[in-house]
């Protein structure tokens, strides 16, 4: 991999050296030019689906229907997914009327439900046997109205990303897919304030934007399948919220169908409105389960004109928190991420995706990104950041990517762990949020707690935003193993104050979980807007909500 | 004053002459030390309460009483008061409750009562003859739950400083105050996370701090008084909202009392949770109709190492616009307030506060803010803006402050248009979003529709967040002019899809005006929503929804 290389030393007589070599990086630094477009080429799952996951592995309920044991004997995961509820089942004459509002648009054929009907994971299969694809809010309208006043439950689809089993069906409700409403609606050049239908790859935004000099405000690594839809009801949060914030802050409106077919117009496209309670938000991170978003207006930031990449690595994980801590001190406003992966990760990489380690061996690797509006001044920012966290021996080797290619190979050094994974073995999925000075203790403390009882325990994350992604993989599912990982990791979590869900949701898997980051009394407040918004509970059931609210 | 003085003029031989002396400027800035200090020293409406306001000027209702008429005769303003609700009255046995709770901070001295009975304006008084001082959340958790169950109204008032009627009792409410709960519970100096009490007074908050190299991510004018419970309550946008976003996004946690006394943990500190609805958001600008905010966590910035301002002249607000562009791609990621005043609004500060112009006569004036880390890049950054800038002819003149003092001096052009407003008579005053190309031709528009029966139509505000202030005085109040004012000004607002209430809120003043910028459907879940979390509607009362929604 031709990347610019320091070979950096932690021994003091190797400073000279050191910095010697950060000056020949950073003269190319100040070459370079604008790299962001680089970003928009990054793996996503759309492109991971194909390639990496054994075909013919289905899995129902794979891990959703883990046994534990108690002094009581076997009983149900939490994450198992609870009787069928008694909705109705779809009839002749439902399908009649789908396919009068839905011609050619109302499929039936089991082979194309197929992948509608399983996660991305292959870890949660339903069983639905319709799916519907409108092309408008109207349509959407008319068919919640249907399904309400037919007691038939649904199963709201976007781009089927998600990691926590909310995408798909779990036993037969109606997939609704958001695939074919797919228009930009309008873009504000001056104001950059995009408005869109639910179902805009991610991707495709992007694209569309970086004709107009504007980014989506969000980017994450399924860019490339998930749909704005997905991504505003699950408040994703991905590579881009340390600098642009999350949804809450960026959407600006949101028209949403609600269960009973009445269409919800808050689709703003104002970046200050104070005009009652802000209904909008209550639908940003409910998983589908209080409405269908059908339209999206949010605001754009001004595409970067000079993007830079390093690629360093440190010998603890206290050295890396002062690290980014000297970080946002010297880097300051032009700081786009703050990422971390941990040697382990790196193994992985080297051992199941071939890829190369692009500097030396050591305990944690950052990923830190720039974006600004000067590429001299950037360039001397992270030249003098660099400067400063060698000669405070926080660093203990480096490289700086300054062409496109080279920006995108270090950035998948972050973004490919997940699929590493995959190829290590069963994977047990942990994504915590805690204060970041706490991240990497749960790791170690992890590792220790489980012996060797697991192949591999990794971390790796969002240090900028607190947020651990937490992988323990084994040869196969081991409920021996996941006994000794839960709820270890949710107590833990739950006693430093964390989240047990950072940024994938609660969807099916994670729900009963949810009293480990939120008072009873906040979840009965939940229980009751869903009650007032959805009375017969048909959008999206068995997700988010725990089956037995306390 | 002595600033720096730049004598531009539009005729293309002026060119090099403005650039020698925009360079002199700019060799200051490049001098001068970190000025964000200055900023915490804005006037504040607490401070101008005793200054500019004439005394014993109480005016029951006095701007929400006015008459309209129409072809079956007069009728009451959609701004005035509905008739008293059913809710009990105060007896000896409430307040032997209350000292019981809150000995010596359960207040019924009339002398003592009255300023929390009127608002800053000076428009709205109540008659609230309890005002309770609570220092802890069990103690407002106490109150409430007697409260809902003897059927007492509530006011729940933080700095009381709102525009809109929405603090202080319309008739005799029991007055909640925050002021005495003004503890700072936590401040995290890696993740900038802070954790504090619901009545800390904004000012002191920035104090605080600032100690620790921090600032809070919003500013406003009221600082000196505003609570930061009350800041959130209404959703308060001010000057950094441009920068930082809204509280939707900077709020991580809130701490809120519901209307039965049921305490609502929220508080959470991380930048990331996913488990579940995001509760917190529905008390954001929700102006303490459904609960009241007892504790608040907020992620804040790191404090700029370096602020630079200046205020530049347009001819046209069609060369402001294209200013504002610019300023954007070329100032970027350091670019902290875009803020405009037209030259009514000057006129106002020469007249009645005796602030003269700091450059030359001009139709539009803007004030631009940059914060950044570097203070030589910044610098450069804003030399070439301003250079294009003017080689474009966009601005006409324009003045570069470098001294704390200085850029107090330009900021206060800005900031004290609202204190010269009252001094030219009685006040009609309107807080819309708009899109930002459409905002100055409401008032242009309204200048034309009032011809000469207004005293002043002025405009002012963020140009940055498409929000406008616009202000109409008259030497008295005249129910004439209010009547070509309204419902002019919010038609033209709704056929624009703006808001009639951009951050200000709607409190009693507005909440008949809401369908002008909320679809029925929406005002109708909102009212769902009301009746689910305050059944018995004790939490301030007569506010923020229309009486009789649709």
């Amino acid at each position: 991999m031709a990347v610019c290389h320091l070979s950096i030393f932690p021994e003091m007589a190797g400073i000279c050296q050191r910095t010697l070599k950060l000056n020949i990086a950073l003269r190319h630094l100040t070459l370079h030019r604008t790299l962001s477009s680089t970003l928009a080429a990054r793996l996503s799952p759309g492109d991971l689906c194909s390639s990496f996951l054994p075909s013919g592995s289905w899995q129902f309920g794979s891990s959703v229907c883990k046994l534990h044991t108690d002094a009581d004997g076997p009983r149900l995961s939490p994450a198992a997914p609870p009787d069928r509820l008694p909705f109705s089942r779809v009839t002749q004459e439902d399908l009649a009327f789908f396919r009068n509002v839905l011609p050619g648009r109302t499929i039936t054929d089991p082979d194309l439900l197929r992948s509608s009907n399983v996660d991305w994971l292959k870890s949660v299969k339903g069983s639905g046997e319709v799916l519907l694809r409108p092309q408008t809010t109207e349509e959407v309208s008319q068919i919640l109205r249907y399904c309400n006043s037919h007691n038939l439950a649904v199963n709201p689809q976007g781009g089927n990303t998600g990691l926590v089993g909310g995408s798909v069906p779990v036993y037969d409700e109606i997939i609704l897919s958001t695939a074919l409403m797919n228009n930009v609606l309008a873009f504000d050049s001056i104001s950059g304030i995009l408005t869109c239908q639910a179902g805009c790859v991610l991707e495709n935004l992007s694209h569309y934007l970086e004709e107009s000099d504007y980014i989506m405000p969000l980017d994450l690594g399924a860019k490339g399948s998930c749909h704005i839809g997905g991504n505003v009801a699950t408040n994703a949060g991905g590579l881009r919220l340390l600098r642009y914030g999350s949804l809450h802050g960026t959407v600006l409106g949101l028209e949403v169908v609600l269960a009973d077919g009445r269409v919800l117009d808050c689709l703003a496209t104002l970046r200050k409105d104070n005009t009652g309670y802000d209904l909008k938000q209550l639908f940003i991170g409910s998983e589908g389960t209080l409405g269908v978003i059908t339209a999206v207006s949010i605001l754009c930031p001004r595409k970067p004109k000079s993007v830079n990449v390093v690629f360093l690595g440190c010998e603890t994980f206290e050295q890396l928190l002062k690290t980014f801590q000297l970080c946002k001190g010297m880097l300051g406003e032009i700081l786009s991420a703050f990422e971390f992966l941990d040697s382990e990760c790196m193994t992985l990489l080297n051992t199941h995706l071939k890829l190369p380690n692009p500097i030396s061996d050591c305990p944690f690797y950052v990923v830190i990104e720039t974006s600004g509006s000067d590429q001299t001044h950037d360039g001397e920012k992270l030249h003098n950041f660099l400067e400063e966290a060698m000669s405070s021996l926080l660093v203990t080797d480096g490289t700086v990517a300054t062409e496109e290619s080279k920006i995108k190979a270090l950035w998948s050094m972050r973004e490919r762990v997940t699929e590493a994974l995959t190829h290590d073995g069963f994977t047990y999925k942990y994504d915590i949020s805690l204060p970041v000075e706490r991240i990497y203790q749960l790791v170690t403390d992890m590792r220790q707690h489980l012996g060797d009882r697991a192949k591999s325990v990794v971390g790796y994350g969002h240090v900028g935003d607190g947020n651990l992604h937490l992988n323990i993989t084994s040869p196969a599912k081991d409920p021996a193993l996941l006994a000794a990982i839960e709820p270890f990791v949710y107590e833990w979590t739950a006693s430093c104050k964390g989240s047990i869900s950072a940024e994938h949701g609660l969807g099916l898997k994670k729900r009963n979980y949810i009293y480990y980051s939120k008072p009873s009394q906040a979840v009965a407040l939940m229980s009751d807007i869903k009650a007032m918004l959805d009375p017969k509970g048909i959008l999206n059931p068995y997700k988010t909500l725990p089956d037995n609210p306390k």
